[in-house]
């Protein structure tokens, strides 16, 4: 490999991190693999599967070839700062947070002058299990990795750190922070709130085990995500308000339509009802034939859509 | 079987009438099965694959021992208005629609002083599949069905059809229709119109395409009810427009929070939205291990549960 990896750190030693080292690895595409994390069991296991090489202190990780920081969003701004004093010269750190603007902010604020050895990046990429156990080499073949380089972000370090992802075979996505954020508050943050809130709405309920008791596959399917990690989601809400709430308000206003169809209930407000129930299920099934066969997705506005 | 049905009319030979018919007709609960439908396609399939013996008008239909109304809720009316004339003296209607309160006020309306011989149900299952291809004998089984009494019921015809219920391997559940209504309201009517709204919302977007192309597994369990089918949840939508009402409201006034929250985001805000996620996480783990293991759902409010 051209662009072999001599050290790579991870901070954050789960089954993003621990997933890219397995990847990097079966490629050869990488050296020396050292984990940073706060579970000592759980670096151990990281150690005893082969996940990383050794286990390393932030200072060590902050001469890294390349530092991957695999954290939780919230816990990203006391990482940078804590990389910063002894961030090797011609190391870059890049990170794998679900939310980009305010990574992007604190990292620009921790490391200053250095903020161009820095590239965000988001691999779209998960599965419901956590730690270094859960890590597997294949998590990112064929997955989505979305790349939000800034102005100052160095052409070398952006590049090489595309260079890395390709090795994992996931397919890369360049847009801005601010698309980033926008985007995923649409399709994954506010699904996750509505999915939490609606549970938690039926947990309040005071015969909330009747409502249960009755609820079945679809509601399993439209819930399945708010068995995810509370705190994960608490975070990512907090670091992306500000495009979360955007679309949450497109969302209330549609509410606020279905609660005026409903009330009212005359020809024109079931036909109301109906167009968007109709248009919802058609782009839902374009959608399922786009992800399993790779068909387009047809346009249901007339606004353009532009691939990255 | 002490209590086999002579004749067994189904009218919509759907999933849910075929899958009764098959049943019955395994366990051998049923001397003759007639359907009537609106498609000649699919009732001659449903007579090819043995789904039902023969294919009968509404009139003929209205003699047989039991009349199990299987169609979209909003078509139930026109079909108890043309039953009622030559409805047998011991005859027994009994449907399979998925809001209670107005299938029976129109039951109540078409049959008149004979409501007596009608039985409200809600057998809690189905597939994505439809029409009589669909149907298969253990759709049922171990799945639940909701008996809706009202007091005028004739008691007899209330035994009757429990008991042809019990012979598919299915569980009886008896609640008034208000409950029925708001229970389903909150389990399966709110979460589809929550699923079609933000699918609509997507597609309406000018650059949908680009939402699409980022959405993930998350999206597609999430919005999985939105693919199903418009006219019959638009149906049970303004069917059920009362209870779904209410719901949604106390459902609009928790965004209005997470709007609060997210706007103002001090640590008493993100404090809220983690209680909020905890509790919803907490409750959806414990009714997956209700589904899966039959764990008892525990109780999240002071208010007292109570088994039907």
């Amino acid at each position: 490999m051209q662009n072999k990896i001599q050290t790579l750190a991870i901070i954050g030693v789960g089954l993003i991190g621990g997933s890219l080292s397995l990847a990097l690895k079966a490629k050869g595409a990488v050296g020396r693999v050292i984990g940073v994390g706060r579970s000592t069991a759980n670096l151990q296991q990281a150690l005893q599967l082969g996940v990383i090489d050794a286990v390393a202190t932030l200072e060590e990780a902050a001469r890294a070839d390349i530092i991957f920081v695999a954290t939780p969003v919230a816990q990203m701004p006391q990482v940078f700062a804590a990389l910063a004093p002894n961030l090797g010269a011609t190391s870059i750190i890049t990170d794998g947070g679900s939310t980009k603007q305010d990574v992007i902010a604190a990292a620009r604020l921790a490391l200053g002058s250095r903020f161009n050895q820095f590239v965000a990046a988001h691999p779209i990429a998960g599965t419901e299990k956590t730690g270094a156990s859960a890590a597997f080499a294949t998590l990112y073949e064929q997955r989505k990795i979305v790349i939000c380089a800034e102005a100052e972000s160095d052409s070398n370090a952006v590049e090489r750190i595309k260079a890395m992802w390709q090795v994992t075979g996931a397919h890369l996505h360049c847009m801005s922070a601010a698309e980033h954020d926008d985007i995923f508050a649409a399709v994954s943050h506010l699904p996750h709130l509505l999915a939490f809130a609606l549970v938690d709405m039926l947990a309040g309920m005071p015969r909330a085990d009747q409502y249960f008791n009755y609820a079945a596959s679809g509601f399993r399917d439209f819930t399945r995500i708010a068995a995810g990690s509370p705190e994960m989601w608490r975070d990512i809400s907090a670091a992306n308000r500000v495009a979360l709430r955007q679309q949450l308000q497109h969302f209330r206003k549609r509410l606020d339509g279905f609660d005026a169809w409903l009330a009212a209930a005359g020809p024109e407000d079931i036909e109301a009802i109906d167009h968007v129930y109709t248009r919802a299920a058609s782009a839902r099934r374009a959608w399922q034939r786009h992800i399993e066969h790779g068909e387009p997705m047809p346009l249901f506005n007339n606004g353009g859509g532009q691939e990255e």
